[in-house]
């Protein structure tokens, strides 16, 4: 951790993504944008970088990420699973456990390439089931306590084999001691299709919720009409608890599934209960209608969701690649889009997060990364490696490649 | 070109696909693989290059671009098109011609980073409209001499901006041209949709086809019945004609949009017509069910489409990260899959452009890259920088860079 003692950093040869006048350069001090000063103003006294004039972004969010299940770390491990979702979730029970390499270096391997990547935040779900009690939880805190000069993270205590089926109060119990336990906000899954008892599950996640005042952040792949209705559910007790801005839905495929009323519907309930959406780009899935989410009030944020796990054998953790698959996907083409499409995948997501004074701006951490593009929009476009990444002022990764 | 006076060349320390035995070396000989050594043998007398422990891959096939459309070279563009197909058509007769970079020099922007990024033929549409006439078919055969001898290029004479619609004879005239003037297909465009006399069209391009003896490569981006009945009138010609085997069509997103029993049929009928489709992954389309059609005997291939051009703000032209996207849209998780994926990106390419001898194997062109990936699954997934590119034996780019 950086201290009142560490020296000043003066950052010049830098451009802003504001476009504005050249010359200007960041004073860094204790792990904070002192200054943004303009081309005129001399150089103060301090220790400099020079950023070889490429352009400044803040740190990036992946807001849903499975940093328990990646198989980074290990020699390539082909997928194993079958290819429907009960099988996948099975499957986890039996493989994890038995790699050779455990949760919190795995969990390492894989922070390290999302902050080589220019990631400042992330959300993390955590497996809390029946066979792994704490134990990747425990293991993901280890990584996160590790990383936590590199990285801020929220972990979500997921009920990946869900939670009636998994043993009801048992399992209840189970992830109210993970909330105890450092998790900071409770899962769920698929109340209709995993659980088949969407009261159970959700009266029951939300009671843990209230009871810590955590979030909830629930998988919600289920299609069509039945996961309307789960979202339904998950909005009413939203609303009905005062949980406004405090639930998430990530993936919400089902409103990728149904016709344009329904989805205008729908968005205009999640806006008024305050229920956001975590969107990966939905893979073989229906695409959620993120613009019109967006328009309707709905904060939209993106995660990268599975990166070389049990689950995918896809991903290098790039929220740049992943915003580019997202927007060409969502037929976003302009550059206004694009801005858009940034926030989605930045402070969006920080705001989500709870992640306070994100962006570059003086008085917030120095939570940002260089990257050789012209501006956001090709920034986006071409998503090429990131040049240097610094967080709370402090140099973090470089070329792609994490700063020991 | 390189010529029999060229000295052989021994590329060591370097893995194959195969997952084989350590410690072969590639000989090369006269832009050929002489030989592939065992460990046990000894080295030739030649001068040797060390691979760096790399995968060696074959060259990756683009087989669906637009060179001719590209802004790479060019300081960033916004997007300037509204959000629908013909705006876009008609956008690009007004903005290329005005670009301050020419087609040649914008083409050959983009063709050094399909070649650093492992890409070693290329299908390009190039737009043949009365606005452009031949103007662009002659930059993009001229970046095409310039980069002879680092990638290989087919290019369809594109009728972009219709046929009937774009003066019918006069037009259908233009696309003969195009083919006497070095075009080696002849292409078309949504017969229903923008030129609204499918049998105008498709009779006309046909007919040059035949007369040229040039294969057919179509744009479908026609949505449900309307695309599958333009397929069908499609199919129908190939047959009738005896050109199977040498008609493509680009996108069919129609089949993404209908039923299963009706994507069966239309792969059926594709299989039995020997029309190949290519695929970019469908966007914000319907993505056609490219399991379901190889299974049924279709070739299916891939490219990347637009690449930082009029159409679209996005693309790097990497063929592994195209296949990543397609993989991931199309569920593709196992590595039996993912080799057959690796095939449409590459092999099942040059099977349809007719690029003979394809592949790593003695006898064979030396069109190769190496890349710091453990197998074939581990490259699509990650898809990270390539490290050598060679073509016909010759170092053509070199850590993601161009080598002059």
């Amino acid at each position: 951790m950086r201290n009142a003692q560490e020296k000043d950093l003066l950052l010049t040869n830098l451009r802003l993504p504001d476009g504005g006048p050249p010359g200007r350069r960041i004073l860094i001090r204790e792990g904070r944008i002192a200054e943004i000063l303009p081309a005129a103003a001399p150089d103060p006294a301090a220790p400099t970088m020079d950023l070889c004039g490429e352009l400044v972004l803040p740190g990036l969010v992946d807001g849903h990420m499975h940093l328990d299940k990646t198989l980074f770390g290990l020699p390539w491990i082909p997928h194993a699973a079958e290819p429907f979702r009960m099988s996948r979730i099975e499957n986890d029970q039996n493989m994890l456990p038995s790699l050779p390499l455990n949760t919190a270096s795995r969990a390492g391997e894989l922070l390290r390439r999302c902050v080589a990547n220019g990631t400042a935040h992330v959300r993390s779900h955590v497996d809390i089931t029946p066979a792994f009690g704490l134990s990747a939880l425990e293991g993901v805190l280890e990584a996160k306590q590790a990383h936590a000069h590199a990285v801020t993270m929220q972990i979500v205590a997921f009920p990946q084999a869900g939670v009636v089926r998994a043993g009801g109060q048992k399992m209840l119990d189970l992830l109210d001691a993970a909330i105890r336990a450092g998790a900071d906000l409770v899962g769920g899954i698929d109340p209709c299709e995993v659980d088949r008892d969407p009261k159970g599950q959700l009266d029951g996640i939300f009671d843990i919720a209230g009871r810590h005042g955590v979030g909830v952040d629930i998988h919600l792949h289920e299609p069509g009409e039945m996961g309307l209705f789960s979202l339904q559910e998950i909005c009413l007790r939203a609303k009905a608890l005062g949980m406004q801005e405090r639930v998430t839905v990530s993936h919400g495929f089902c409103l990728g599934g149904v016709k344009e009323s329904k989805q205008a519907a729908a968005a205009a309930m999640m806006a008024e209960a305050g229920v956001a959406l975590a969107t990966h780009g939905a893979g073989g899935s229906t695409l959620p209608p993120l613009m019109l989410l967006r328009r309707a009030g709905v904060r939209v944020f993106c995660g990268n969701d599975d990166i070389r796990d049990t689950w995918s054998p896809y991903g290098n953790a790039d929220m740049l690649e992943r915003a580019a698959v997202i927007g060409w996907r969502e037929d976003i083409r302009h550059d206004d889009l694009l801005a858009e499409l940034f926030a989605m995948a930045s402070s969006g997501g920080a705001e989500v997060l709870g992640v306070a004074d994100h962006g570059i701006a003086p008085g917030n951490p120095a939570h940002f990364f260089t990257i050789a593009a012209e501006n956001v929009a090709d920034a986006i476009g071409r998503h090429p490696l990131r040049g240097k990444v610094f967080h709370a002022g402090r140099l973090v990764a470089s070329r792609g490649e994490w700063v020991a």
